[in-house]
């Protein structure tokens, strides 16, 4: 080995002073921060170093300057979207995910309804949440790998396109992403707000407005947890130059009718259509219509208030407007549309259904809505680890609510499964994370918080 | 995917939790322990997951059941020394490293010529600290890689034997160490506790003392750190049934006389041959004496107290008994045991020696060690990967010590090189790495303390 070598070789001890000083509750400065994230990137970090550092960072803590360098430096590990041929006001949606949430299907196109672009950079399921792509795979055809040119060509057709991350985008936050899953340093607001927003600033947004979901569905349980997680999201989005709010919705229960990835489709459609059947259906167009106003009046596009716009994008969902849009976009995803003209197709005939009932009489006090994600993903509706493949058509279909009175042997919800032994195996499970009280429980406030 | 193996990866997810208990600041069981070594040994933990726990670890901090738990895990990962067939007590020491530390070339030929038997294992040098198997392997043909039937063959010959871990031994540890080393998690006393103590209580030992060094060379920098590391090693020892004791010895200046491989053994030998040319040379038999008297005191076979055993341990020196201790274990190991008789043949003829002179009069006051050992390593004397090779015949020759008074211009130590280039390298990181003063200096105690 000759002496340079040896001299690589002490400089490239970088990485356990860096872990060092992190594990001794030091603050790391934006240039450290830069060569970590660097070396995640390049792979000079081993994965088992960055753990190290990821889990010293989890328990000693990040101020907000550390944080913001996070974000930066992932950012600025990969690509950003040059929309510069697009005229329109960039806007986009980003949910904390849950189960049931499905909002994006009706967001993008009613948002584009109403003259923004919506550039939508979605992902898949993991865990007891759902995600976008997963359930656009659904509709048959439907392309979520679009390249950065077809993703913009979409958009300028359109006025929105929903695909998956290219690997060019914040390259580094997916092998963060990938480490923090499996070695227990998920729920840390600084990777949180570092992971979202290094994607999200990548698509050089003029408008973002966060879903911060809180309750027993999402990952901050606490709402005051998830409101400190969208104060942090909404300081770094507008830091970066970008107008960004927050609401902070439930999630202590399933969002609307249907959990799972057809089903979810199959409801959005049905809304889009202005076929709305009963309340808890009502509730996904509710929390839709508040993100989309909030998203287009922060575009100023739009004179007046929140209310204008509103009322307008209430108008754009009933006239039908936005699923033309959503017409639109299946066909320049390569996807089948006529679900557009007949949801029901996106039904599954060979499905078992099997009722999920209560044992005694009482008010639905509380549902623990991450057991109901588990369950699902169980049978093949999510996923256990990133490379599960998903089954569609699995799913549930919620019709109690909390706050609902029912009797004895009332349906709670209705489990579509593969089969019997599918249906043995977690239909327990989905009737004990139903909590029935004697008492009248007030039913829940969808939308509970808003955060500029 | 089968049912099945959707419930089995559920049930894999045990890493996650197991971190996320300690990440939260909870103790862990001794079941979730042996679950942690075994996913280790069987590699079901990936090392980023291992990474994790042990960082969440080091911050939050392991108390003493958790800590034996681990020690006696890691032991139970894999062989154990079967000594049946040797009646004499078996005693071993350990250091936990400095620099210029030799004194196992002396204690065990020593403590083996007192009539206790010594199968010690030992290790190779990294960072800025030596290793005995480097040492050993100066000497031409001597074999540190010994089978365990050649291992018990060569004790029960010569009463001791030295060689290197084997990979049935504490397997777990040589993994977490490994990862400790690159994550920043190495100075933690539950894990030196339980890597140290899994080794040597695999030796199945009836005695065992601890050389714990403090001081610029030593990993415990305060002595405080070093007492308490030193109380745990004890503790430990004791409840494992084996009578251990610790030394707290000085490591703010370079042991003895040389530092480099060949260097060292050249020292050993010169002093087993009675050959001790000043102070500076005598402070590693000093030691060496200490160390090996409380070992044969505690194997309870000479009466007496520990005054006894210092006498019989010195006359034993003196009397060339260890010396031919010593000569019969490099013949049973393979090697060359000219060097008994002719240590110079250690010294290499081609070698580039130059003199570190002090600029201005005064004491010596402080010593960096650590770095004397760093710049030897960065010329080949020791490894800072490793996988790095070992130049046997580069090192360090002190000639002051804390306290010496010099005139400028005069000699603070030679450096053995390979050529001018290296000594160019790191002849301003040797200079540097003293501190003169115009105060008197009081010398160093080598011994400070007793921990039982």
């Amino acid at each position: 080995m000759s002496e340079t070598q040896k001299f690589v070789k002490v400089i490239a001890m970088i990485p356990q002073d860096l872990i060092g000083k992190k594990r001794d509750g030091e603050k790391l400065s934006t240039q450290e921060i830069n060569e970590f994230i660097e070396g995640v990137r390049t792979g000079v970090w081993a994965d088992y170093q960055t753990s190290a550092l990821l889990m010293a960072c989890y328990i000693n803590g990040m101020n907000s300057e550390e944080q913001n360098a996070l974000t930066e430096a992932m950012l600025r590990s990969g690509e950003t979207l040059d929309f510069s041929a697009i005229e329109k006001p960039k806007a986009d949606k980003h949910s904390t995910g849950g189960v049931g949430d499905k909002t994006s299907l009706i967001i993008a196109p009613l948002v584009a309804a109403c003259g923004a672009a919506v550039p939508m950079i979605s992902g898949r399921g993991l865990g007891h949440t759902g995600g976008t792509l997963d359930k656009l795979e659904s509709i048959e055809g439907y392309n979520v790998n679009l390249s950065t040119a077809e993703f913009k060509n979409v958009i300028k057709q359109c006025g929105f396109a929903m695909t998956g991350q290219t690997a060019e985008i914040a390259p580094a936050d997916k092998k963060i992403y990938a480490l923090r899953d499996a070695t227990a340093t998920v729920p840390f607001i600084p990777f949180i707000v570092a992971s979202i927003m290094s994607k999200k600033l990548a698509e050089n947004l003029d408008v973002l407005v966060l879903d911060v979901k809180t309750g027993s569905g999402a990952f901050m349980k606490k709402r005051e947890d998830a409101v400190r997680l969208a104060e942090a999201l909404v300081k770094t989005g507008n830091s970066f130059g970008v107008k960004t709010e927050a609401v902070i919705s439930d999630m202590n229960q399933p969002l609307g009718r249907y959990v799972g990835n057809a089903l979810e489709v199959y409801e959005c459609i049905k809304i889009l259509r202005g076929e709305i059947d009963n309340a808890i259906e009502a509730e996904t167009a509710e929390l839709s219509i508040e993100l989309a106003a909030r998203m287009l009046y922060l575009t100023g596009i739009i004179g007046g208030d929140i209310d204008t716009a509103r009322k307008l994008v209430s108008e754009k969902l009933s006239d039908g407007s936005a699923l033309e849009k959503f017409h639109q976009n299946i066909e320049l995803q390569g996807g089948d549309a006529r679900v557009c003209d007949y949801p029901e197709a996106l039904l599954e005939a060979n499905i078992c259904k099997s009722e999920i009932k209560v044992a005694a009489a009482g008010y639905v006090s509380e549902i623990d809505t991450g057991a109901i994600g588990e369950a699902i993903g169980i049978i093949g509706g999510g996923r256990i680890k990133a490379e599960d493949a998903i089954d569609p058509a699995v799913g549930y279909v919620c019709e109690a609510k909390i706050g609902d009175k029912l009797v004895a042997g009332e349906t709670l919800g209705v489990l579509y499964s593969r089969n019997e032994t599918q249906a043995r195996l977690i239909g327990e499970k989905l009737r004990n994370a139903y909590k029935i009280g004697e008492e009248k429980t007030p039913r829940t406030k969808l939308v509970k918080e808003i955060i500029k």
